[in-house]
């Protein structure tokens, strides 16, 4: 844990400053989670933060696809903390089962110590966030999910299949995912069952 | 360029998904922009999409230091895209007086070429957004601009004075900067002011 510097600042409550500080020096770890998809030039992985800023980038360009009365600057929002549990649980990549099994028990873990870290009333309302993302129960939820699905099978197919050729992942795989993309977006999900096809026709999943 | 997959999905205008998927896809670059400050745990330099999703977190985590009646989600907003003209652009160091001189006109260039790659009514609204936070004349740009200048303080302080050291940076130098923090946000500026009192204590500023 890094601590904020010693200072104190005229006209601030510091113990508020310092736990805002606290917590906005604690994320700077997310910058260090790889994810298991390359960047799309292929060069190298992507990080959990610059994945959230293209996120919460893509959902507002792709606004007009989410259903009416979505609001957009809450899903940016459920964007950009959705993966901060990950310092501590660590990258889990949609297709692995095992893992997949104890990510909710290990998520949890770490929410209840990262939000923490924020002063009270801050902290309830950025685990509130997190909560809404995993759920899935709101307009906003379904659509922040349909982008965080989305993105990976773009950088896959522009990465001659990326992880699904490396991981030896089946159609039946991400055709569920797709799902997941078509529930939070009609448009989206559309889009995608198009792009899963022109994939196959590539030969980029796996037969067996 | 990466072209997006040429896929028609049913129900969705082609022409200007793909325009949107063309931005999506370039400004993926953004990632590969590398910042002279380094991560807060001092292993590698930041680059500008990782370090746009910082900002953006941090403005909400701070909203409340924010004048009165500023909307924080177009701050937000403001953070997502003020780097992107970066990605042609480069990386220009805040103490680097020669290339400063020429910065403005590389990223109005560059954001002639990025923006445009989306469809028209974005592309000017995106534009707009990111001349909004260069010319700091509303209260969301200028909170922008702020937690733009602070980052790098958190994380040079953090560092043992990272690149105020690295660089030879002055002290009166760092207070011109504070000063554009305590034009976006008093309470800001005061703490910024505290931090590079204690940071000159410790002798992170040269003296030439």
């Amino acid at each position: 844990m890094t601590e904020p510097a010693p200072v104190y600042a005229s006209g601030v409550d510091h113990e508020r400053l310092t736990a805002q500080l606290r917590f906005i020096l604690e994320v700077d770890k997310l910058k260090r989670i790889l994810r298991r998809n390359l960047l799309v030039d292929g060069s190298r992985r992507e990080n959990d933060a610059e994945h959230s800023w293209h996120l919460a980038l893509t959902a507002r360009v792709f606004a007009e696809y989410a259903p009416q009365g979505t609001d957009i600057e809450h899903v940016v929002e459920l964007l950009l903390v959705h993966d901060i549990v990950e310092i501590d649980a660590g990258d889990t990549f949609v297709y692995d089962t095992r893992m997949s099994a104890s990510q909710a028990e290990r998520e949890r873990v770490a929410a209840d110590r990262i939000f923490a870290l924020l002063p009270k009333d801050q902290a309830t309302y950025a685990r509130g966030l997190w909560e809404e993302f995993e759920a899935r129960l709101t307009p906003e939820a379904r659509f922040a999910k349909a982008i965080d699905r989305l993105a990976p099978m773009l950088a896959n197919w522009h990465t001659d299949g990326g992880t699904w050729v490396q991981y030896g992942v089946t159609k039946d795989q991400v055709l569920e995912k797709v799902r997941i993309i078509a529930e939070g977006s009609e448009a989206l999900g559309s889009y995608a069952t198009a792009l899963i096809e022109d994939a196959d026709r590539r030969g980029y999943f796996s037969r067996k």
